[in-house]
């Protein structure tokens, strides 16, 4: 059993704020998260699969076809996109790191073959990261 | 005359377009930056300073005093904020990093003393980055 | 289940040596580390803990209580100080990385609510880094 | 029980292609990575074992001594290498990564003494590495 | 004039040796890379171009319009490529970083336009790299 | 004219005080780099020179010769050392990153025969470096 990560990269805006709050809340509890006109980072999201090498190729997976996969299911629906606005599977969720990797791990969990998803890792800057292994 | 950088950061939303052109023409030109929702980016600023290291305390410049005014005159600014709706010596100016870094230098420039501003770096991605010494 | 890290930083002084032995037999195990006149680092420390989000948050933990935590209980502690002389949990004890990080455990777990520790990783240089996860 | 990690590095070349397929499958599944001249990397090899601390040093293992296990073990035979040509136990064997982490692991295990081999993870790009725990 | 620089990448293997001299020459000369069987490297390019941002776009280059350009004049050539076989243009000269910025640069300048050239930085390891600004 | 930049590493412990002075300006000026029990950094030093490629080998310098030779004329003088005990150059001088790069240039410039030196970079922290171009 081998574990291969592959990184791949979004840009995208978001805001976190609790409608149900007043805005002297949402400030106390999100900071500057809370801005109004929203804010960005630089999104390093890293997809972990576990699998036996194959024989004639050497690779859990082939790691070009993964990137593929991660793009068209994932990267190209969060990329330059906002997601509090453009993002039909975060309305009525907070956009967090957070439920931000629940919701790659559910998007990519259908489109593996011949290894199993291991782990999604979402570092929003060097000096925060999330990671989520499907526990639930 | 010794050279010193001292790093800081912000993260930000911004949007690339022109006004005078059309919707296709700004997707033409600027892609996925022209996204009507904003994107953004975690920002790394190096600003670099020079001059004589001082006698007493072996510094060109305090780097916490340098932190201290950048932060002030610079990132407090720019920081959580929305680069064309927020700022406003932006409005009327493309939100660029090339525009970017000269807003900087002229924000910064005033209130160093005892040494001389000299370069301005911004890195917007791990692939892209600009620098600005002045030169007009 | 998700897991959240946050980096904080801090630097120090320390001297690896076992004043139960003889110069030559320090030097001969710790090599340079043994110098008496100390040596230092900047340590990366990473904490990771693990829960579920919040449904008003979206969050395991507040990223930046998180941070406040940790400086409090940890980084102000160590940070600019002289692990052999300046911390009174480590009298007695060897400052290696790895009995840092156990230390450093055993000051946070009782400040962590409504998360559990999961792991403490400590980086004393890009080539070395110890990870503990509180196991016995 | 803590885990240390010691990273080290190597440089090689190799050529991903299966002598059972025509040129034309080989393309098709390596891509560039199948080029008959073949073409290399910078690895970044992480050696992980775990341990306890020793009451003498603090340490779970000399990472000096690790360093010249894996030096002697390992980097030795691939530093500056061609994995196709130049080393013995990857005949008839691809050599992707995921097969050079089972190979450096069978290589370390027999050296280590007094810990145990955790995690070999073997970085080939900024965009790619595999982990390999022993498992079977 | 503001300064902006555009990374991209490239793997390929070479090998340092002269054939004008001994085997034992060239193995004092240049160690490990004499290797005949090759290696390689993860090869970082920054390219750095100076103008004047235009008005319209707040660019002085459009970033995407360069990744193009360079990978079109510059990387298609050299990835995964053996620089000793594979590079008509280094036929007799040694391809060391030193020759390849020089050859870059060469082939990148006829297709500048708006701006021109200023850098052409060589990262080989984390260790080495190679500027050069065009002076002859 | 091409440059050439090799990246080296040495670890050491400093205060940051000025004898003439009272602790409390002491800490008012130097704030916790005045800490009497010492503290430390993870420098990372990296040399330029410049020069003309060798016809013969292709190198501006042999990277492994300038290596050598930065070792044996800085960094074995500042490894694992305390800058203000034990480095004789230093007595009398504030230990700064300042005047570690203009003593490290006087250090390297007779060592180096057909280069030239060009700058002598010095990373402290992720936050701070110096660079000196032998200027007076």
């Amino acid at each position: 059993m081998v574990y291969l990560t592959r990184r791949e990269h979004f840009n995208g805006a978001h805001r976190l704020y609790n409608p149900a709050w007043t805005a002297e809340k949402n400030f106390e509890v999100f900071g500057k998260c809370a801005n109004p006109n929203w804010h960005g980072h630089n999104f390093d999201l890293y997809v972990t699969v576990k699998g036996e090498p194959n024989a004639d190729t050497g690779f859990v997976v082939n790691a070009h076809e993964l990137s593929r996969i991660i793009r068209r299911e994932v990267t190209d629906k969060l990329d330059h996109k906002n997601f509090n606005l453009d993002v039909p599977e975060l309305q009525g969720v907070q956009p967090s790191i957070e439920n931000l990797v629940k919701l790659i791990w559910r998007w990519l969990v259908p489109h593996l073959h011949g290894c199993q998803l291991h782990c999604i890792r979402l570092v929003e800057t060097e000096n925060i990261y999330v990671e989520y292994y499907g526990e639930v």
